[in-house]
């Protein structure tokens, strides 16, 4: 499908992108790039990569494909420095979780020849690192591709057709809707998530060896997502700043209601709420993005015999 | 280990009880009480009870031990209902997520020679009712004690040696101390759970179908918990309600001060944050509370092979 696509970053994303594109036969050569040293001795070593480069511009020589691969934050730094070793012709792409940043990071370095469409997998786990990958990732996920006006739409039809062949569906959006979608399905998620972390570790009257062993009662699910890079994350909150703080602010309205709710009793209002939300489930699970499998935090999640689905 | 088990309730934790109360012989005879004649069908079409009973006060009748698995808003008329017909020196206990409130709605009702152990077994899944049980629910899980003062220690012991034939750790502590301590560690969680499905729902700029599709970015995550029995969770709110308010206003302290690093781009209070909180992820691994394998809502969360831990 593409004669040579480079990787930048080999992380997660990166290696998994590498086992689907091995097994699908989608690149001649994959060439990667990664900053440490560490990562690009476990690539090698891992055959993610057919040559491996100390300097994305190297990685990027050639490339009918780049894929960045890298936290948002870093991503102007690496336009600029690849910019002028890109191909004219060459698609360049991304996997951030933000989109309007990336266009505004990495738009300004490439050439008039160089197509640039941006790009979102949803799709991870709470891993990161270049061992962490593997090829099946992609599957039955969505990738959100976000072309800025007057893109070529003979790139976007091709990065379409590779994502696809990974496995995802594709969804074409503009980049500011983007944001605010996944500030909500996945930003506020991930912000709460690490707060109440935080709140639990600031207690004086529970012990965090407390919070630990009865973890089981719920908590448990949100350490999992607050276990994600950090650095990633830091990225994806200030450069997604606005539509996570306006997404936080009518969270925290609706906080503020529910709480009130608490506060005077009101029943019928609590179990409205409660019962609303298990629709949206629901609809997840039959959207084919989660399992109706029971997670009680063992067997990989994975219920016994005998335990019936919701 | 008991001659006749009562169970009042006979939902997930009640048909759970039942099932591994069958296979380690703990009782000779589990009557059983459901409200619905529904439940009350199913359970003995299971094989949960060796008699059934249209009301809670003939099923305690000649039993050694009452479980309550009633949602606890309900235990103060339950346990007005068979305190008349509970046998002298019978154990009575519950397994209901709140503790300060069960021993105010049911002391007053039970006799002087009737021993109250109040429970409660840290675990459960989002499913509900008498076909979601199974006899595992309970295994390395722990279960607090929250024996009022006075209360007879052969009976603490007993119903501790109970719980751990079930494959739980029992831990004893304060009924005070349990509702803080699962007010941050349970009941915040599923509260803020419950919150971010309904901040998604009145979204206007997002609609509920992107919301579903791209639920695989964290959001999918909450969705889970958030699909709990909502009228359980309405009574836990409703009878933990200082506990629940104090950490929720903790919680939201926090959460501004986030907002406020985040507003204000600071990158190092960040990081910093999101390190922490991978720690206690390791910690809640390590006590075996959950599974180090990478949750990515497929394969009932299992991931295949090659793909390492944390």
């Amino acid at each position: 499908m593409f004669e040579r696509i480079a990787l930048i970053g080999l992380g997660l994303i990166g290696s998994s992108l590498s086992h689907v594109m091995r097994r699908k036969g989608l690149a001649r050569h994959i060439a990667g790039h990664a900053k440490t040293a560490r990562t690009r001795d476990k690539a090698v070593e891992l055959g993610l990569v057919d040559s491996i480069h100390a300097t994305a511009a190297e990685a990027v020589a050639g490339a009918d494909l780049v894929i960045l691969c890298v936290p948002v934050g870093v991503n102007a730094a690496v336009a600029a420095e690849i910019g002028p070793h890109i191909a004219p012709g060459a698609i360049v792409t991304d996997v951030g979780s933000v989109k309007a940043a990336v266009i505004r990071d990495v738009a300004p370095h490439l050439a008039k020849g160089v197509h640039f469409v941006p790009g979102h997998p949803v799709a991870g786990t709470e891993h990161s690192g270049p061992e962490s990958g593997f090829a099946e990732l992609f599957e039955n996920r969505w990738c959100i591709l976000t072309p800025p006006a007057g893109t070529d739409p003979r790139a976007v039809a091709r990065l379409t057709a590779f994502w696809e062949a990974c496995g995802s569906h594709v969804e074409i959006m503009d980049a500011a809707h983007h944001d605010m979608v996944l500030a909500i399905t996945s930003h506020i998620p991930h912000l709460i998530a690490y707060n109440i972390v935080a709140t639990a570790e600031h207690l004086e009257t529970v012990t965090q060896s407390e919070v630990i062993k009865f973890a089981a009662g719920g908590f448990r699910d949100f350490t999992r997502i607050a276990a994600s890079d950090p650095v990633m994350w830091r990225d994806v909150f200030l450069n997604n700043k606005e539509a996570v703080l306006e997404m936080l602010a009518r969270f925290t309205e609706d906080l503020t209601a529910l709480q009130r709710a608490i506060r005077y009793g009101d029943d019928k209002a609590l179990v409205d709420l409660f019962t609303r939300t298990r629709e949206i489930r629901r609809g997840i699970i039959e959207a084919g993005q989660e399992t109706p499998a029971p997670d009680f935090g063992r067997l990989g999640g994975k219920a016994p015999d005998g335990a019936e689905p919701l």
